[in-house]
């Protein structure tokens, strides 16, 4: 490592303190970070995993992109439930040869999205990692009490919504394991995602989502658990799914990850705005009460759609 | 991994829910988990890493004092600050080749501890991991509005304070480093310590302590922390510091870590408890207004004492 612990938790402390956030008692500096959330308000509570060769690679992802990923990564979980960001909390295992450049990246990729969303980096853990660059991020958040969207709220006859575009991101994946070179500027959406956070609130404000998820191991997989947690079926139309072009579109669309776009679901006559913020929500499919998922194709053929989505104990196989 | 992903959060979370818990709205399975925490309470956050080879060994720690120790680093941070519990998150990420009793036996140690002191484990994430065990246990707790004991509350003229004893932890490491084998009916203290949660608490009730600070990384280090945050410099009396035989028993109680005793200032006024819940809490210092550390010996001579306790970058070195 190319700073002592120690110097390196000193430099990530007055990086991260450059600004006065309200909910932040105590930041980095004390055995646990004192935090004061907003009254009448439940905690929400993520963590995720961004480990290096599994959800992210160095030859491939700049260090920058890298850290604004891992934050996505908790950000998104907290849009899922229509809630607010409060404050981030990075441990973070570096190897002992990286250089001190990439983990200046890493953290300018985390900070600046930290700092857009106004969520502290409030304490986390340093160690040498015996391999490969491990973070582990917990992004605690706050919604009114009772308002959480849950994955369990989804009735027969609900539509099924997707905000965005969906398998930008494992196609930019595709890209590179086929010697091309995608950029930032090519596919933003893979390399900065931007969290759906405004949009989950939204639709947490105007009492428009019955269920919600966020896609970060691909639609297939994800609606499962919502068809899983609220005890009911669903069928995706195939020609509503929104993807770009190409022959893996519509694959990609379902079974790839990394999109962090907002799976939901919404009683028939709610009023679901076509697009929020600028970023489409379309109707793709609708939920039954038969246990199951299906996919209707543009000929009105039906076949069982299966949850095939990003597992990270397959690690890069798929 | 022996389990699908799915497979063991679907375990986990079966083991994890056996019991209803106040502060948990809504635990494991969906995008966060959300708490209600007690009103008029601030919340306390801490993560701490548990890394094979780094914080312990597969060949000498049994895998339920693997899981203990981890989810003790948490609650011990939280004592530290004279608050209560109130959940755990566990990221996972395990290697391939690992046998699922090992598995089993981590969450049967860590779930035990939990259970003892009423804490959920109520989410986290699994991963694969390149190479060896990687936990990061993540630990919410509460402590009413303002009342959270900090390491910069230290005045010069406060009594330096520990409870237990020290060094006990490292004599059990040295042990093994040296090939024999401790267990843990000779040195419990090393592979089950128990978190002095009530001890925080009492003294954060009666407003004994002015500062405190678990001792994770060894007494010189952590009073180092007190000492930078509180502004204020510290004697060590040699002969009060409470520690077993052995030559090199002041050395590891000075230097030695994983003790998760409690290290807290207190007003010379006060009237602190010599033993509390049947834990010695023993007079080992002052805390003085010039900057620095000193150790104080028998004969009354003074040495600089420097902060020479575990630092995790360091690995097995020390």
């Amino acid at each position: 490592m190319p700073l002592s612990e120690r110097a390196l938790i000193e430099r990530i402390r007055r990086r991260a303190s450059s600004r006065k956030f309200s909910a932040i008692t105590r930041g980095i500096g004390d055995d646990c970070a004192v935090l004061d959330p907003p009254p009448g308000h439940e905690l929400l509570v993520t963590t995720d995993f961004c480990l290096e060769n599994v959800h992210f690679r160095r030859e491939w992802h700049p260090a920058k992109a890298v850290g604004h990923r891992c934050l996505v990564r908790g950000l998104s979980d907290i849009a899922a439930m229509g809630g607010d960001p409060l404050a981030a909390f990075l441990s973070l295992a570096l190897p002992a040869e990286i250089p001190q450049k990439w983990v200046d990246g890493f953290f300018d990729g985390l900070l600046a999205l930290a700092e857009r969303w106004k969520v502290p980096l409030a304490g986390g853990d340093i160690a040498q990692s015996p391999q490969g660059v491990m973070a582990d991020i917990m992004v605690l958040g706050s919604v009114p009490r009772g308002k959480a969207i849950l994955r369990s709220g989804g009735k027969p006859g609900d539509v099924l919504y997707v905000t965005g575009t969906l398998g930008l991101s494992v196609a930019a994946l595709q890209a590179f394991r086929a010697g091309k070179k995608p950029t930032a500027k090519s596919t933003p959406r893979h390399f900065f995602p931007d969290p759906r956070i405004d949009i989950g609130r939204l639709l947490r404000e105007r009492k428009l989502a019955t269920a919600m998820i966020d896609l970060s191991d691909g639609l297939s997989t994800d609606l499962s658990h919502i068809c899983d947690e609220s005890g009911v079926g669903a069928v995706v139309y195939a020609t509503s799914v929104p993807y770009v072009g190409g022959e893996n579109g519509l694959e990609f669309a379902l079974n790839g990850g990394e999109d962090y776009e907002l799976l939901f679901t919404a009683n028939p006559r709610a009023r679901v705005p076509k697009e929020i913020d600028g970023v489409p929500v379309t109707a793709i499919g609708e939920i039954v009460q038969r246990r199951g998922m299906w996919l209707e194709d543009k000929r009105g053929k039906v076949a069982k759609l299966r949850p095939r989505g990003w597992e990270h104990f397959r690690g890069e196989k798929k």
